[in-house]
């Protein structure tokens, strides 16, 4: 499937001897930026977390080696180091490598970690952001994480066991006014509920879940802080998912279908 | 500028009679989205921010009617009211339109808003999500926000007076243990960290400000919270300008040239 023009891949095109870590975006090959196609289009090698969609994969160019690396579901497939080691070895015999990771490289993907690994092994190395999950989650959920008189800011964290919340920031997650989103926290939505809640967070402050933002099978759950885990439960809702907490939440039922045609095929007409 | 493919503009291209609002990314035609350049491409008005750079507004179609609207330095070139009156007007009269905005538009760009206002009108309305400069801005200068051991989450404020930090949120924005990011406070930074630092936030915790993040006039100076808004001063920082706050501040030393390769055109070689 190709995205990006000629010129693009000569501007923006993948580099001989370098690893690119790049973000794939929510899922929806239309949020790839122009940047990502065109490496995609271009490169030799192409080390793809495996939560990235197929159909943003299909972007990838006829002649690239494409191999699935990370962990699904806790089982590692291709343990981190060994990744390191790929990528520094192949950049080294000349090949131009593409790292692609889900939403931005630098919102818990590991992208600065990894940078100064092959950094340190004498590889060259660029980073390249993508549309991050923690704003466009929300957003395809019809769901803004800033309105004026709703919300003027946003907290992104993760209820991830390695990297999760510091003891001494559950208060502060609790308090703040603003939207409060948590990546890849899935399993620990009850506990994490109910800590906020207990923390002072209002228990009856609209709450959403969102699974597979930006792909076709994107599901969304609304519901409040307290019920929202049972919710999201009951609906059988998939992983990858994020929590999103706040009074913007609100917004998801006169906005949904505003943000929902980004990955609609149906064209709309004039109102 | 031809930056996608006649397939991504059938695929992802601008509808008569609809108003897409779209996030044009930091600065970098590289990072507008595959579908914010097909919307480009094939849009017939768009309306975009001042603060949207000569280099992505190269990229819009040769047929299109480009206008810039909104504020530049104070100064309001087209009142919001009669921005969202031109939208209506010209989405009714069967245009395929765009409305632009830097970074991401649900991150203090008012994309909910507006999207609101137009479907008060009964237009049709498309939200598309952006690279947002709350996270790329940092990125861009080498300071990834979330890094293991560093930084478990990252929190984006305004400093910006109408939508500005209340007043009980200045103790969480001290407090929390992440990143903190400023978006659109130039001539606050001197208020804001003194502020910041009142409420216990570390005097000599690691601060960067960022101009003009992802276009060849990037700027950025690193200092600490106490030093950073004078030291913005010295190095006379460009507006707009985002503030960053925390440990991973101090990775810009290794990281600023990984991601600086965004913007040039220099080819690397293998190291």
């Amino acid at each position: 499937m190709t995205l990006v023009h000629d010129d693009a891949v000569r501007r923006f095109g993948a580099r001989a001897g370098t690893v690119h870590l790049v973000g794939a975006g929510p899922g929806d090959p239309g949020l790839l930026t122009v940047r990502a196609a065109s490496l995609l289009a271009s490169a030799d090698l192409v080390l793809h977390d495996q939560l990235v969609p197929p159909d943003v994969i299909a972007t990838v160019g006829l002649s690239a080696d494409v191999r699935p690396v990370g962990r699904r579901c806790g089982d590692v497939v291709v343990s981190h180091a060994d990744v390191v080691d790929l990528m520094a070895r192949a950049a080294r015999a000349g090949a131009a490598v593409v790292r692609l990771k889900g939403g931005d490289p630098t919102v818990f993907g590991r992208g600065g970690e990894e940078a100064l690994e092959l950094l340190d092994r004498g590889v060259g190395v660029e980073l390249v952001p993508g549309v991050t999950s923690a704003i466009a989650g929300p957003a395809l959920a019809g769901i803004p994480v800033t309105h004026r008189g709703l919300s003027r800011g946003v907290l992104a964290v993760t209820a991830h066991t390695r990297q999760g919340i510091n003891d001494e920031d559950w208060d502060v997650v609790a308090r703040f006014s603003g939207t409060v989103v948590v990546l890849m926290g899935r399993r620990t939505f009850g506990d994490l509920t109910r800590r906020l809640a207990a923390a002072g967070r209002p228990a009856d402050q609209p709450a959403a879940a969102v699974a597979w933002a930006g792909t076709p099978q994107q599901q969304v759950v609304v519901a409040t802080l307290s019920t929202i885990a049972d919710a999201a439960d009951r609906a059988d809702l998939g992983s990858p998912a994020i929590l999103v907490l706040g009074e913007t939440v609100a917004l998801h039922e006169r906005l949904a279908d505003v943000t929902r045609a980004t990955v609609s095929a149906a064209p709309r007409t004039a109102g």
